[in-house]
């Protein structure tokens, strides 16, 4: 039998899950610096947890788990008892009743209902976990990828905004990454839509907004016409979209905007908002042209975008009234962000941002001339471990040339030599493979050679 | 609609995630020290990569996923062409072709057998991840639950089994668990069934004897008639039951052991295993009735047992012959250890060996007085993360009182307050909870007074 891996799924190796990690850990200091605490939910929720929440397509894209005793229906479906009964529509849970998590924001929200009576509100809580979709994959798209949220739910405060936007600042310049943080508020978009005719209208203008990078305005237009909107809603759409793209300040857009909508509430408390934001970063810009697709966001939305690369954005979030009113736990308002890892990792693969130490596995290696050099070099191992430096013994005292290839290519920067020479002597011949130095010294001076 | 979770799987809360991340970064750490390299595989395989692999009983707790567009049979089968030809046999994938994770090393042979080509031998690597099994959930048996390996595969050499011996050692005593390491070698067990008229004795003897425990000797001696073997085999059976539970030296106990093996090789080979690594360590325990139910160990078995409490083995594992034969792949020799981490958590919890820091999740909090101070916190805020002090404003301005619950709530040592008198004085009024002192200081000192 000739292994493979499921379509869609990835192994990581040594060097990929180092890198993985740098960035995973990265993330977490800056998540533990502004106090938020990390959750785990399980790989598998109750199917009907998750059914219905990411819409007829999502419903689609949900794994689902095959109930136990089903598995070989074409088989022996006339003697399979259960699985007959499936068929018959006489079991209830039916082939299925657990599946796969496909984001963590839906685990999260049906944890803080379950729990709500124990967690102490805001509750600041990361998240980061595996989750998967049977998305077609192709470049860059996977069945199986990292999370990584943050979230503050029971406080309506602007305040938490600037905190989670405080901590993309400071992870994508920790991972030295360049990026814009865009900002945008759904009130805004709401706004406008009160100005072509109705709040009814937002889904409408703001997926053909949505679109105007990818079509440009004409189309932008065309599709506004095709779902009804009159001549004057155009006109004022495109008015909006005037004001979004000009290369000014902020200010200066947010300025244009509040007389556009000086008489809608919504639209001023979103522009009021937004003021609020921008007037503490210096590097956000406001794009009121961001709509982001999902619907429960109902305030402030964001996203961060590299510079100097051809990428998508590398994370995103937003503000939500009333996620766990899902479960049936009303009234806790929130605000999340989340960083996409497996992009972070391709804009830092492509512009080789990840530190050199990351490919040393090991730093040294000791050469294993056999076994009446073993007690020694168990001794000088032991040493070099109660310093923290990481070393290995080569297992078998196999050819210097095979065992120095070995060391190579695990990329260890030293090898260490005892023979019979260096235990007469007492002392060990250290090799610095970057210099191709080679040099006797004791077991302290290798230790602070190692160190240093 | 009221939330839940599956039966056996579980939502892990901050402060379990802390404690569970100690246990984790710990074996990590050690691992690393040893020269051992992550990997990570997909949470779920090919089916027939896993089917065949964990014996008929293991087969039937594989997870499998339904394959997509299966989902509703009971309500629109015959509208459903897909499944129609599942039940005819047509469809070849069936309902399923894909299963979750049971264990981490059959994906780790599949990850070897997949790129041997590429792999630098010999390979030592760890993996950290959760797996899944449909076992009946009870108490301490969950159906998601972590394992954590390390393996050698591509050398022969004992020198292999003496670094993972001290990787228990010293992981155990990083964490402050006392246990006994126990050592066997099947190559023993397989001398013993020499004895007792042949090797294909084994399966049944080493059932028997592993059951020692439980069940006494009069049992096991019943259990090994009924199953066929003659009286002239329980007394070798015997003899080697009262030479190994003697209390006395691993070198006395293998001493006895020799006289009785001198006329098969596969025992004296064993024994001579065994007495390798034993004049190796001061601590570990030659326990020739440790069997260990999996049938690919072919030479040293161990297995870790917490001193001092009532629980089954933390950890255990072996050497194997020929993993990756299943996969094509053959003589790729190999050793492995495992840790069990929800074990080892529950000894951990129950004799609370945690640090207490891991309860702390942020160091300090400033009490939200209003608008007029967020300037003047939003400094503080970054100055003491700038110093890699983890802290929070609360994010509304609401009474003291329900501020200062939050903040002992969440075990923050520090609470800080700027008001008015603060504000003009150019002080911060800092409480520290543990005391109950509290004192005005400036920003430098409170710094110190943080990091000290």
């Amino acid at each position: 039998m000739k292994p493979s891996l499921p379509q869609g799924t990835r192994d990581f190796g040594p060097e990929t899950v180092r890198k993985r990690q740098y960035i995973l850990d990265t993330i977490r200091s800056v998540f533990e610096l502004y106090g938020f605490q990390p959750l785990e939910t399980p790989a598998f929720e109750n199917l009907e947890t998750l059914m219905g929440k990411y819409g007829e397509e999502g419903d689609k894209l949900i794994f689902k788990i095959l109930n136990n005793g089903l598995e070989r229906p074409e088989k022996h479906a006339a003697a399979n008892e259960d699985f007959k009964k499936v068929l018959e529509g006489k079991n209830v849970k039916g082939l299925t009743e657990r599946a796969l998590k496909y984001d963590l924001t839906i685990p999260f929200a049906r944890y803080v209902a379950m729990n709500h009576g124990q967690i102490t509100f805001p509750f600041k809580r990361y998240q980061i976990q595996p989750v998967w979709r049977a998305d077609r994959p192709q470049r860059g798209r996977y069945r199986e990828f990292t999370q990584c949220d943050a979230d503050v739910v029971g406080s309506q405060s602007l305040f938490n905004e600037i905190e989670l936007i405080h901590i993309y600042l400071e992870v994508f310049k920790k991972l030295k990454i360049n990026v814009t943080v865009c900002l945008n508020n759904r009130k805004v978009l709401a706004g406008l839509a009160t100005l072509c005719g109705g709040l009814e209208k937002m889904t409408i203008i703001t997926i053909a907004i949505d679109k105007l990078d990818k079509i440009g305005i004409d189309k932008v237009n065309e599709e506004l016409r095709q779902r009804g909107n009159d001549e004057a809603s155009i006109s004022i759409i495109n008015q909006y979209l005037d004001i979004a793209q000009q290369e000014v300040s902020n200010a200066e857009i947010l300025k244009q905007l509040k007389t556009m909508f000086k008489d809608t509430t919504i639209g001023l408390e979103g522009i009021a908002e937004l003021e609020y934001l921008t007037t503490n970063f210096e590097t956000v810009k406001v794009d009121v042209t961001l709509a982001r697709g999902l619907n429960y966001y109902t305030g402030t939305i964001l996203e961060v975008k590299p510079l100097g690369i051809q990428m998508g954005s590398i994370g995103g979030g937003g503000r939500y009234d009333d996620l766990t009113g899902l479960f049936g736990v009303p009234n806790i308002p929130g605000v999340g962000i989340s960083f996409g890892v497996d992009r972070i990792y391709d804009v830092m693969d492509e512009k080789a941002l990840f530190p050199n130490e990351l490919n040393q596995s090991v730093k040294i290696m000791l050469v294993n001339f056999g076994e009446a050099f073993e007690k020694r070099n168990m001794e000088v191992l032991k040493a070099l471990r109660a310093e923290n430096i990481s070393c290995e013994l080569f297992p078998d005292a196999i050819k210097f040339d095979k065992q120095l290839k070995y060391a190579n290519k695990r990329n260890m920067p030293f090898i260490a030599m005892i023979g019979e020479e260096e235990l007469n002597e007492d002392c060990i011949s250290v090799k610095n493979f970057n210099s191709g130095e080679q040099k006797k010294m004791n077991l302290t001076e290798m230790i602070s050679l190692l160190k240093g």
